[in-house]
């Protein structure tokens, strides 16, 4: 291996580790335990998962890897806090989109050299990227995984 | 920048980030909230942070950049769940510490070379490294930032 593909394999193992304690937590609660609130007062198990599945669906275009799954899902999860819309997708909807978006992502990294991690990401222009090289695709997996690892944080307090 | 340094500078940036992060969060509490748990019955935030200057402090010796500060952090903050041990570091203390340790990492940061973060880390024997050479200090990089923001998310619940 290459340095830049000893970086890539260190970056792309902190992803799998927490999608593997991703998956542990939320497919071992029953679909009432997923209604829970993660502390009195704060959101719900269901939302942190819907939220968690429409970032990592966003991630699908700023990656260059294909168009969003589940668009639907940012106004449950994205755009408005927990507990203010009337309807939001079913548990059932939360865990199948979950799989179906990791597994894609999972796939579209497959796809991408050392080198294509360092290419632009979706959300910046071929001018500002010049000035701003840090903001390229693995920047997004880095912060991504950040991300995700924030919100395990949180689900680690829910009443067991 | 050669690629891999530009590897590197991404993960530096998410490191930077997260402490940035931290540094708000925690130096912006007095010193009774800092006593505040975060959510009903769980850790107190002297604890967290505590426990992320002990775990940052740990790191010092894993990357080669130097001896321990302090190891005495670890009976209060890592060996033992919060409200076990009678008598823990003041808030100045772990203020001080946090701060002294942070500094030292980035001082040795910054002596670190693209290349010297695809090294083994210093809990990984030269046998082993052969055989997982994922072990390197980039690793510990990352997941440790990682563990920053899975602190971080807990925190973001404190009551405010």
């Amino acid at each position: 291996m290459t340095n830049e593909e000893l970086y890539l394999a260190v970056a792309l193992n902190g992803w799998k580790g927490n999608i593997e304690r991703a998956d542990k937590t939320f497919s071992g609660l029953s679909d009432q335990e997923v209604l829970n609130e993660i502390a009195p007062g704060k959101n719900r198990l269901i939302y942190l998962w819907g939220h968690l599945t429409a970032t990592h669906d966003a991630m699908l275009p700023l990656l260059g890897i294909g168009q969003r799954l589940h668009p639907e899902f940012d106004v449950a999860f994205i755009s408005n806090p927990d507990k203010t819309q009337a309807g939001i997708p079913s548990v059932e909807l939360v865990r199948k989109a979950w799989k179906e978006v990791n597994g894609k992502l999972f796939e579209g990294f497959a796809s991408l050299s050392a080198a294509d991690w360092l290419k632009k990401h979706g959300a910046v222009s071929e001018e500002d990227f010049v000035k701003e090289p840090l903001r390229n695709r693995l920047a997004i997996l880095l912060s991504r995984t950040n991300h995700l690892a924030y919100h395990l944080g949180q689900t680690a307090l829910r009443p067991k």
